[in-house]
């Protein structure tokens, strides 16, 4: 197809297409002449990840250009795959060092992570966040935040061992734990309806 | 304590205070002169709020300005707290339609909540961005997420329980939302790690 039909069919602007092409987020069309090109199914498939990316769940054109690099380049194999994702996935702060609480907490549950992982530097930062906004879960509190975390990883996980190929696993855990972030979220509002009107006031 | 004060307790500089306090985000302090006002911990408390809002979880000024307006005019009861909560705190797809299939979701579950619940709304829209970026979790893992994340609501509502006023849970009711859900994907991208650890590579 044309770049115009490219366009209608993934309902972005043809500048906008151009965009993606130069930034390296859109893999080139099939060169007909030095003006005209001719696209696919995968450039509207691409483009149609992008705005999910940009629109559904509020990343930056950065993020996503890291995480369209990483989809171009996938491993050769599945090992390391939750490593991967974690350092393709933008976190907020990346550069928070890890806490002595975060610590506890993983040798508490006896989870087999990396003493690097970034998300043990995130979940530190965001723990710091939380406190100097006055929130303080305790270690209790935290644990079964933990554990209810691990049902839903497990899903994750059973989600991702239907992808065909190396690539396609990859992109169902980087897009799926980006995508599906907001679905918990919403899913975490309307479960907390549900608990709060079968809890009696105290 | 003076401006300068409460700007080097707190961390930012001065004209962020002046600004907040002409958006309303922080209360005036108490005039002692045309040009001086004294400034108290209930000031710096807010403007780490706020620094926690903005740079913790990513929020816009104009969210927290929602937010802080909410906390500033407490509901008389608890009556409610839920609602108020969700009708504060920002989420994508505030518009969006409600699906069939979130429907059929909250009646499988049996969940208690409001026909028009913004949560509602919200999960629709994540689903359907899911959607378009390729990833289209079946009705049993949405039933399985969905369950996993009631046992994080279970551990919302103990921490609320704890609260003496309405006026305090509803602070923690909005606040530990926005604030615990980077700690929620942090623990997520961890729990896969571990999961993905002990399940063999099929």
């Amino acid at each position: 197809m044309k770049i115009s039909e490219l366009a209608r069919s993934a309902d972005v602007s043809i500048p906008t297409i151009k965009f993606y092409l130069r930034q390296g987020l859109v893999a080139p069309g099939r060169a007909l002449s030095a003006t005209r090109a001719e696209y696919d199914e995968s450039h509207l498939e691409r483009i149609r990840l992008i705005r999910a990316l940009v629109d559904g769940a509020g990343l930056s054109i950065a993020a996503v250009s890291t995480i369209t690099l990483a989809l171009d380049h996938p491993p050769p194999s599945r090992h390391e795959l939750y490593g991967i994702a974690q350092r393709t996935i933008p976190a907020l702060h990346g550069g928070h060092p890890v806490d002595d609480t975060v610590r506890e907490l993983v040798a508490a549950l006896g989870w087999d992570v990396d003493d690097d992982a970034p998300a043990l530097h995130a979940l530190s930062g965001a723990l710091d966040a939380a406190g100097s906004a006055g929130i303080h879960p305790s270690p209790e509190a935290l644990e079964r935040y933990a554990r209810a975390s691990r049902h839903v990883a497990e899903v994750d996980v059973d989600l991702v061992g239907g992808a065909p190929s190396a690539g396609e696993a990859l992109t169902t855990v980087v897009v799926g734990t980006v995508m599906l972030d907001p679905v918990l979220s919403a899913l975490r509002r309307l479960a907390q309806e549900d608990v709060s009107a079968r809890t009696p006031e105290r």
